[in-house]
């Protein structure tokens, strides 16, 4: 491609919306135009990013052996009916009336469309597996739409559903997938984590999100890099930090912490550490007719609570914080020096993993202004009821016992999920088994978001000058700026040289005819982020020299003129893993 | 790919819905399954020619200098209402709120968003011409959704739109276009022609719509088999088919014809050809506060009149056709018998072209049962005003002037225009000119209906087995069909080495290892269309032999084993002209 026969449109400045890295680069960059809140132009430059990414999971997905095909945008609202989301979906799913009156919506997903299909197209167990996938426009009618591609509105979505006769079956499919997508992050040059979701609301059990790691990232993952454990820092499980209980060595005292409502202020005044104090969170659940249930969690002081993991325990799901008056009435005092001795209506305690085998702890005495330390289990409080409750942190045993757990922060691009049943029972998606039995079909799902994967690209690959495109994502993979086109033959004759030496060798190379100053050519093109460059000027030719410089280089190199092509390919086709 | 490893639905009957042959192909086929009315799934057969199709189209819009972007398929209203659309466009524009009850469009064109990015992207004429294209979903309310894939709601488009800072610019921005069009219509293999239009009523001058042929089209086109001259009917120009006017030779005569109210009628009775005789047409235009002007359109027996045309000649905007009241008011008898000739009040009198250098012809007396003969211009009446008022018929001369027209019937799949500053009038899309003057920037628009191709080239290719696929967009080139895969070590051999040797090759084949009986398996694929089909079997292979047939033979041909894969390439390759 040459320059002159493009369309770049770089800006000096963002617009005042884009607040994150990757909105603000792919503005002014010109790969991405706002034409309402969440909803983009892909210009010339940025939709050959995303065509790159489409290619790369097209590849993948036809090697792991799902078939593409294309569902509609507009989806019939019996669909969404058949399967209870028409009333469970929130405001993020786009209704509307067609001239008829008639319900649709505007697909944010298609798990209602393609059991369908199943439905109607698979009757036999013969016809399975097979695993259906589309790379399509989504619609999600997010109340804020922001960060650019990341949480937009309209977005471009692969989105694929595994059939399968039994769980046997849905595991194998799942485990193909997993390996595509594996495959996928890795040729798109990206790193990232596969990490053991919480399931959330969706149904079904088992799933793997795809995170590109990025400081900027909105979810917490805990990994241990001594094997591939990941998980969201919700789902990790959190070992106890003490492996077994000491025996009591000090005696209960009630001791005065006046103004010491907090575990760290308790910690600094009575001069221990942290890691001595219990924090006890007060939680209630609501019972019909009848008072609530008050339950105290005892967590280390320097621990957090996990909700999901607190909903999940028996008898909390649901659960709510104990408002103040209920405080006051089981504990006989405000909250902030709350504990689980000497209450004055019964609580069901649960302690945290690492509380259960703690000794010679500090809780609060239920009493303004004063703690109890030298607290043990068995001696001055019965054995708790033990669980995990609590958000991992950066040095705890990693859960497969292979390492301690660092904490980072990921975007997630993709995800993997058994759905089992839940569509194909909703839905009477069944075929007929070997005996000739009708049996519900086992179902996963599996979503990458393509435009998100160049957001999260971006947030993970950027300097102040701009993008820094991994080779496989790249607008273009090399850019040739000759110093002066229009006025040097001999630059000129160099330049389109190499552009057709490089062009015919496959390289995706763009030579910027344009004539804009040099200054302006490589603050455009680093801007862009296109990963290796090309500078061709009079001065270096009459050495025989051109300068290469690769994006993430601070200085150019000079190479003969004859060797650059090839070390330039050389250096591409390595990042593509050719 | 192994049809046992893809997906293949087909059906013994179309569901009765499906009116046309490429509805019902295309169903049995399993290439569409409908969600709902005129929205569809593509399944992976079916997405296969798609994908094939915009391959092609990209490719050559490429080779043109276009530049694909992708624009959103949900648009604000803001930018409809500036345009003015958002009131003109009827109730097939599909118009939504979003959660925040903005207006929103789900886009059946891209007009409004394209000159939006153009005048906030396009400061200068240096930027000028630039040719953004896409392929994209589109939607469009159609009232009443039918003939599958011709005319449905949600489909498959590429649009294309062109700026440029002059007339000229677009002239040749438009021409590039129609080049390319012709490629991709060539390419995919199909007989078409590239047809004037008239610009009906999407504003601009200067239009064609590229047609394939078909006997099931919906538009009558005139073309010329010696030249390139297409136009639909109603806007191919109708030359006169006298050359020059011969003298009078008869007398003017007032003849009796009884209950001949009809030209036929009177040719038959006075034994006369029907080229001598002129049906007089009244139309009326209104007069703000005075009576209408009465029009009497001539023209030749055996001629209709062109509304189209009519309506464009000046005082003629508007026509109606004129009441009985009116036509007793202004020639003195009712309609049935009446002519230019002693009419009770002035009426406009307009000759088609041809009736104008007519002699000696016949027209209405304005009594009931009576004729009059022997007309002449000049003698008998005043010299006429002259037009073109009426349809082509076959047999015209061209307006070429190279032959003969024909009538043959079309299915519209694409369209190239001239919108000129249309949009950007109203949307303001200036840039500034070489003397640093604001210019309105000039539009062409130029698209092609890919999913629409796909039944288009059906209805011109199909017989009584189903579908007959140009190479180009088969959803696969070869299949190999072998006679007991599962039973045969020879069979399984030989059908999977030259499965290898055509896939190497990079022939799109299928190799049918589904184990269906013989007569299933040449049934479904001669349904899908499946272009050449090679038959293995131990018979054959006894011999050395296997069985050829292309989808348009009617019996198959024997092949040396060893030479079945070159034939087919060869074959293959020609077809797409490689």
């Amino acid at each position: 491609m040459k320059a002159s026969r493009f369309f770049i449109g770089t800006l000096k400045e963002a617009p005042a919306d884009a607040e994150i890295v990757s909105h603000k680069l792919m503005m002014r960059a010109g790969m991405i135009r706002r034409v309402a809140g969440g909803i983009y132009d892909y210009m010339p430059i940025g939709l050959r990013s995303v065509r790159k990414v489409e290619a790369i999971v097209r590849e993948e997905m036809n090697r792991a052996g799902a078939l593409e095909l294309l569902m509609p945008a507009v989806q019939p609202a019996e669909l969404w009916q058949e399967s209870g989301r028409w009333e469970q979906y929130g405001p993020e799913l786009l209704r509307f009336k067609d001239r008829h009156e008639r319900d649709f919506v505007m697909g944010p997903t298609h798990e209602e469309v393609v059991t369908d299909i199943a439905r109607r197209e698979i009757k036999s167990y013969r016809q399975l597996p097979v695993n259906f996938y589309q790379i399509q426009t989504k619609f999600r009618d997010e109340i804020r739409p922001r960060f650019g591609v990341m949480r937009g509105r309209e977005f471009i979505m692969k989105d694929a559903y595994s059939f399968d006769k039994d769980r046997d079956g849905l595991a194998e499919s799942y485990r193909k997938m997993y390996e595509a997508y594996v495959r996928i992050f890795t040729r798109i040059g990206l790193e990232f984590r596969a990490v053991a979701a919480d399931n959330g609301s969706i149904g079904g059990s088992g799933s793997h999100e795809f995170h590109v790691i990025a400081d900027t990232g909105e979810d917490d993952i805990a990994y241990c890099p001594s094997s591939d454990f990941a998980a969201n820092v919700e789902a990790a499980d959190a070992l106890p930090l003490i492996a077994q209980r000491a025996a009591p060595t000090e005696e209960l005292k009630k001791t005065p912490t006046p103004g010491a409502a907090k575990c760290e202020a308790v910690a600094q005044l009575l001069n221990i550490p942290l890691e001595k104090t219990i924090k006890s969170i007060i939680l209630a659940t609501d019972n019909e007719g009848a008072e609530p249930t008050i339950w105290l969690l005892m967590l280390r002081g320097d621990h957090s609570l996990n909700d999901i993991k607190t909903g999940k325990l028996p008898g909390l799901a649901g659960y709510r914080f104990a408002t103040e008056a209920e405080i006051i009435e089981w504990f006989g005092t405000p909250p902030g020096y709350l504990g689980p001795i000497g209450t004055k209506k019964p609580v069901r305690v649960i302690a945290d993993r690492t509380v259960a085998n703690m000794s010679d702890f500090v809780v609060g005495t239920n009493e303004v202004d004063y703690h109890t330390t030298g607290v043990n289990w068995g001696r001055d409080l019965p054995e708790p009821e033990v669980a995990d409750v609590r958000n991992v942190v950066a040095g705890d045993p990693s859960p497969d016992g292979k390492g301690t757990l660092e904490i980072c922060r990921g975007i997630e691009v993709g995800h993997v999920f058994q759905l089992g049943t839940k569509y194909s029972d909703s839905m009477g998606a069944t075929f007929l088994d070997e005996n000739g039995k009708p049996a519900p079909m086992q179902m996963g799902c599996y979503g990458i978001g393509v435009t998100r994967v160049l957001g999260a690209a971006i947030e993970q690959n950027f300097d102040d000058k701009g993008i820094i495109w991994p080779e496989a994502i790249a607008p273009f993979e090399v850019v040739i700026c000759p110093m002066g086109y229009d006025r040097s033959d001999a630059v000129r004759e160099q330049a389109d040289k190499l552009y057709a030496t490089l062009q015919q060798a496959g390289i995706d190379v763009i030579l910027d005819d344009r004539g804009e100053r040099p200054g302006v050519m490589f603050a455009d093109w680093e801007l862009i982020g296109v990963p290796h460059r090309i500078v061709i000027g009079d001065r270096g030719l009459k050495e025989g020299k051109l300068e290469y410089q690769s994006r993430r280089d601070t200085e150019a190199t000079l190479l003969p003129v004859d060797e650059a092509a090839d070390v330039v390919m050389a250096k591409v086709r390595a990042a593509l893993g050719k």
